[in-house]
């Protein structure tokens, strides 16, 4: 157990930004909402996985919506705990603590500000172990855990409970009225014990952004390559060096989707690569082949800074370092592939797990 | 208070489908769901208006979505009464009532079937007079009572509980979720005490729509001219007889909509018409002159039956009679037409009364 301060939520939203391939937010966004909150409600309490209980109900939280939309709609904190009150009304639980549904620089953030405005305690534990577009790509599904109920809520005062079927229905019908409720909203789903969410979730995320933050914030202060100082840290793998030349990006059904193109530079001058995306990079090709798809991660840093660029901040001309790491074992299993993998989200490949 | 069985059903259905001005449902389809029901757990008890108590609660009920949906999508009863389930478990309401949200062929009928499904009565009053597509525009809306919170089910098991902040977000949200979940769904909506439903409602219309349906099932026995026995029970106005010489119809946003034109016969012969419709006829025109608009309402019935046909059932070639008849004076306020007036459907037109 400890308590988070707003010097641990800067490193946290930043380092989360690089895990969340992408996706998950804006790490700028992200500190600057919790920040507000921690000031407001005062501070947060991290919970380490062995200190929830199995019998103790906790709820997974996230903003959803477009990466393109949420930078523009910043979220005003009354759809944050307007999801959370009615799944708590709704369920009339107890809940003891709130988990991320995802690690991004806004979705390992705004739990945190649930946390301060409600004084419930995070655990340090998520449901992706990076980020993802879909509600149902979590390894809580994956564990046979329903998403149901679901809560959402929007800043006008919207909310809704939506008991689906399954996940599937449930990420099916919340898609289509968060994109009726503006393209980004509060989501509040799998009500489960402690003892689901230790067996299912994937452990000490936000203490690994947070270390992952860290070591980027401490880049400015150092004289060393900050990229080689980031695949250290990540235990990645340096994919590519090169500069955009090219960016297709649109938002489309709730999303933002499109491709992103690099001329190599330095070692890898004369080659090109490609990152296809839809909120999250999710295939990444170096002269027309595959050389890493999800669920594995790929992250695209800033080559100066090392700071991590996501979807939404891609511009021509970043001059940016692409660095593969690794996913969970969760899922590199059978599920897991069917849920995340490449022929999910349309890609005619097969997974590859990636080694570094 | 009366028992109604499969002969009143079937009075009821085709009625209710003259009133529904080519929405709220094929007839058929209504009379076989109900009768099934009926069957199956016995039969309805229709209250009227002064037999519900002031403080009794009551809820409205009705399948929402496009007809072009509704007539290959026939409702399972699953998703009827699932409707009904999660709202009172939502509300923890002792529901004393049903009543039909409107007018029409299946929507004055599914409340009946849920009423023989719950052993609940159903009350002699509607929330239209007539059949609207949008679920706001009921007069219970225009007395300044909230759709909220506002059921939805679909017969894959799917439930929703939309709390917008106003009725028109709980509309956009659940249309949103309605072609999700495949373009008809069930509702349970305004769920208010009975002094609020005598005020707001408009009353005796199942009675109403059992005596227009009982004169064109008579129609078939007795030797006179179909339409003109049909505008005198209607208390209504003779338009246009007419051949169904172009239909343009196509589902879109939920709804089904577009204009059907006829080449005027007998009287008419050498006249034009037009309707404009969006699940009901909305719009009437002759020789390119506005006769008729929403919310006055506008039946068409066939020739040689007197039959109404619903948006679905207009075919090319059709040989019609088109009908006006005056909507209820709650719709005739300022806030009647600015709910469901031709400007609120984007025809650049004000609305005048139709006098008979």
């Amino acid at each position: 157990m400890r308590i988070i301060d707003t010097h641990n939520l800067e490193n946290i939203a930043m380092g989360a930004a690089v895990l969340g391939t992408g996706g998950g937010g804006d790490p700028f966004v992200g500190k600057m909402m919790a920040k507000a909150a921690i000031e407001k409600y005062g501070p947060v309490t991290l919970l380490s996985p062995d200190e929830i209980g199995d019998e103790d109900w906790v709820v997974s939280a996230a903003l959803g919506g477009a990466p393109s939309v949420l930078i523009e709609k910043i979220p005003s904190g009354s759809e944050v705990i307007g999801a959370f009150d009615a799944i708590r009304a709704y369920s009339k639980k107890n809940i003891k603590a709130i988990v991320p549904s995802e690690v991004g620089g806004v979705n390992s953030i705004v739990p945190l500000m649930l946390g301060a405005m409600t004084g419930i305690p995070v655990v340090d534990i998520d449901g992706m172990g990076r980020a993802f577009p879909e509600a149902q790509m979590v390894t809580f599904h994956l564990a046979g855990l329903q998403s149901a109920p679901m809560s959402m809520a929007d800043e006008k005062g919207n909310t809704l409970i939506i008991n689906g079927s399954d996940s599937i229905w449930n990420e099916r019908i919340s898609r289509a009225a968060l994109i009726a409720m503006g393209g980004s909203v509060m989501f509040c789903d799998f009500l489960m014990q402690g003892r689901d969410l230790k067996a299912a979730g994937i452990h000490h995320t936000l203490t690994l952004a947070e270390k992952i933050g860290e070591t980027v914030h401490g880049l400015r202060h150092r004289n060393e390559n900050p990229i080689a100082a980031m695949v250290d840290v990540l235990g990645g793998k340096m994919l590519f060096e090169g500069k955009i030349n090219n960016l297709l990006r649109r938002t489309s059904g709730g999303f933002t989707r499109g491709e992103v193109y690099f001329d190599g530079i330095n070692l890898y001058q004369g080659k090109q690569a490609k990152i296809a995306f839809q909120n999250e990079f999710l295939l990444a090709e170096v002269d027309g082949q595959v050389a890493v798809t999800t669920p594995d991660l790929i992250a695209i840093l800033d080559l100066e800074t090392g700071f991590p660029i996501t979807t939404e901040a891609l511009r021509y001309g970043n001059r940016v370092a692409i660095i593969a790491m690794p996913c969970d074992a969760k899922w590199r299993t059978e599920k897991g592939i069917q849920t995340a993998g490449p022929r999910y989200f349309g890609y005619g490949i097969d997974y590859t797990p990636l080694t570094v």
